[in-house]
């Protein structure tokens, strides 16, 4: 009877089963890494450099979904191999259509964030992940509204927070976060980086089911 | 010049104000001391015991300004000594209109998530704070979408996480917010226990252009 409840075959938890097969996340954000770890799975952080370029006429999810893919397209050897090797994309959206990436400056930052400020705003974050010869990816939107953010307020977050490293220039986990989001429609890790129910619905679908 | 900016006065960030106020969050929620100290606000602890009691007629976000404000009226002296006093309730109003409360034990809590799983319900909290002879109060709701959880997910967050002490049975923090919610509608940190983004903009009411 072992296996068997009530009638129906009893699952393994996702992240007991993938405690049996290495992991790669191929990515150098600690936020993507503190996601994965939260999602309680175990894994090692390889980077490889890639061109994240695109077209210019290209939708937003397809960008981020072809970015993640040529991220994971690095690492078809580990595949091989038997690693679950795991990349993601970011992009932000603002309210002109304009695409966000890395602020280059502190300067650069605020203005960022003045325009984002009292607006509603895109997150596009796309995921590719690879295991022997399967390859999934996919792509989740999620729109947040800021509220109006004062001067003082955002130079204070640039000068505290530096958000130099992040798309758009802020970090919607971090204080500017909790005082200027006045509300978001989709998943909120999907702005931070990684949509995770999305992620564990996905790897469900390969490593419970289908294995 | 001190003080006037491109000839715009310029305002003092609402935490520096607040530097030179006493301040007391009325909960004995960590999460909400979590994310006050996120905001950058500095407070001390004090919880007093009141009756959160409610007519069962009652609309959810009433209920929980009343119960804010209710847990308010006990510090009223602390109030006209120049504190500000924060004061917040949360309740799960699930699927099927029922407001849920804490889980009684392990079970309850798996049931609790189980009437959640695949399906919309609502967050609601009430804040309310006073200082001096000024008395604020408002709510907030966050809709929150959880995917399909399997049982073995459900249980294993109910043995790892023990989320007896939180309405609805569930942190959306936790491991199982980052696997099983799929898409909010509203404030992420109003599921926590604290709508922050709004508790800034109602504090800069107060404190930075009335005083």
């Amino acid at each position: 009877m072992v296996g068997v409840v009530g009638g129906k075959e009893r699952m393994m938890l996702l992240q007991e089963r993938l405690r049996t097969i290495p992991i790669i996340l191929g990515s150098k954000s600690p936020r993507r890494s503190a996601l994965l770890q939260a999602m309680e799975i175990d894994f090692d952080v390889i980077v490889r450099e890639t061109q994240e370029t695109f077209e210019s006429g290209d939708s937003p999810d397809s960008i981020v979904q072809a970015i993640a893919k040529e991220k994971l397209n690095q690492f078809n050897e580990e595949c091989a191999n038997g690693h679950l090797v795991i990349c993601a994309d970011t992009i932000v959206v603002a309210p002109n259509g304009e695409i966000l990436g890395k602020p280059n400056d502190a300067a650069n930052a605020a203005e960022m964030i003045q325009s984002l400020s009292r607006k509603c705003h895109k997150v596009y974050t796309g995921v590719a992940f690879g295991y022997r010869n399967i390859r999934v990816s996919f792509s989740e939107c999620t729109k947040v509204w800021l509220a109006l953010l004062d001067a003082e307020e955002i130079a204070f977050y640039v000068e505290r927070y530096h958000p130099i490293d992040k798309a758009g220039a802020y970090g919607i986990q971090e204080w500017i976060g909790k005082i200027g989001v006045e509300k978001i429609e989709g998943s909120y890790e999907n702005v931070i980086g990684l949509p995770t129910a999305r992620l564990q619905k996905e790897l469900k679908e390969v490593f419970r089911y289908k294995n």
